[in-house]
């Protein structure tokens, strides 16, 4: 077991299973693009423990409070590190998070974007730490997701060759 | 005639002129931004094959229905691979598509933006195979698009040298 | 004083004091983070000379004018060469603009994205001149923005060594 996935497990975090498409969806693309030394992260929503997308659906600041908005970030995290040990076999491979796009479904009058990532990115530092985890950011509201989903975040790692 | 344009060739498919502005619209920047072996591709929307804006415009579920949403995505592919041929020469130089943003200018209600975008994805994979053609993706609902364009798609490839 | 900031104070342009964050916000991450040969920019809002958030706040189009949004984008520009000469010491190491991404706070009904972020563009223009200074872009509307900022702007540049 890598570095990282002691981390996580020290942290009592469990990846999600992968994610089980609603009926219907055909997502041709693959979760993460892997070229040179960079991996680029398809747009992630938050998944429970099985895979499946997980709840409550809707928009912060209306269906979701903000403390339910950051928790699904964080769950979108969980689900964006489950995507890259499966693309790269080793999370020890990502030597820096380097550009994190962070998209909440927005509630009217809700403008608190940067607080609800901030589950993401807290995540990530626990388990990077604040050298390799530090990453350039965006936090804004979006005007409808997938699924209707809460969060969907996407991003770009520096990786080391296997 | 380089690989990448028999095939657009043999599929039938024509790239459109140059994008013809609305008037009163400056557009201070170039469609591809081409540095070392990247090419960034700006924001493009969908074209008819003289450059104009194709129509309708308006918003995804209200204004189109997702059958034609998903046509102006595959539409805004056309657009971005005359924008590619014209900055890099031949489509050949594309070794490899990385990352594509897909914006649904959304309408009340809609969510289904990864139907939508698949226009382009299916596009860019029926052109370049499922290798060079993969590319991670986010496909999200914007409160507005320029001129109300129903799709707006910027993205980043890899490129060979000369 | 290097060339950029000559170019700065011979327009008259002055970098605004790094951001004072409205209370209560906590923001875990680095306004630009440094990796290789690129920097990459996190989203960045109008400062007032002071680092405050520059007024007016709001959606443009409703809120704000046109004109005040043109003038809110070219402080965001103003705001990430602020960020960009504190992470790299010389804004001179910048060897070339490669992606910009350009939201605006969207007013029901507004769709002059572009014309907004023209703000932004035309400084980088007119500080870096056409070869450096030249970016993809993407210009569009989004539902909310954090604190209410009529603008917010990410981008990535390629840089030289120290």
């Amino acid at each position: 077991m890598g570095q990282v996935e002691q981390k996580l497990h020290a942290l009592g975090l469990v990846l999600p299973a992968p994610m089980r498409l609603p009926a219907g969806a055909a997502l041709p693309f693959p979760w993460v693009r892997v070229f040179g030394n960079r991996a680029f992260i398809s747009g992630h929503g938050p998944l429970a423990a099985d895979g499946a997308l997980a709840r409550p659906l809707g928009k912060v600041g209306t269906d979701l409070t903000l403390e339910q908005g950051y928790e699904a970030a964080r769950l979108t995290g969980l689900a964006i590190l489950a995507s890259l040990k499966q693309a790269l076999g080793d999370l020890d491979r990502i030597e820096a998070w380097l550009r994190v796009f962070g998209m909440v479904n927005a509630g009217a009058g809700f403008n608190r974007f940067p607080a609800v990532i901030n589950g993401f990115t807290d995540l990530i530092l626990e388990v990077f730490g604040p050298d390799a985890g530090a990453h350039a950011r965006s936090a804004v509201g979006l005007a409808g997701l997938p699924f209707d989903i809460p969060v969907e975040i996407e991003a770009e790692v520096a990786i080391r060759g296997l």
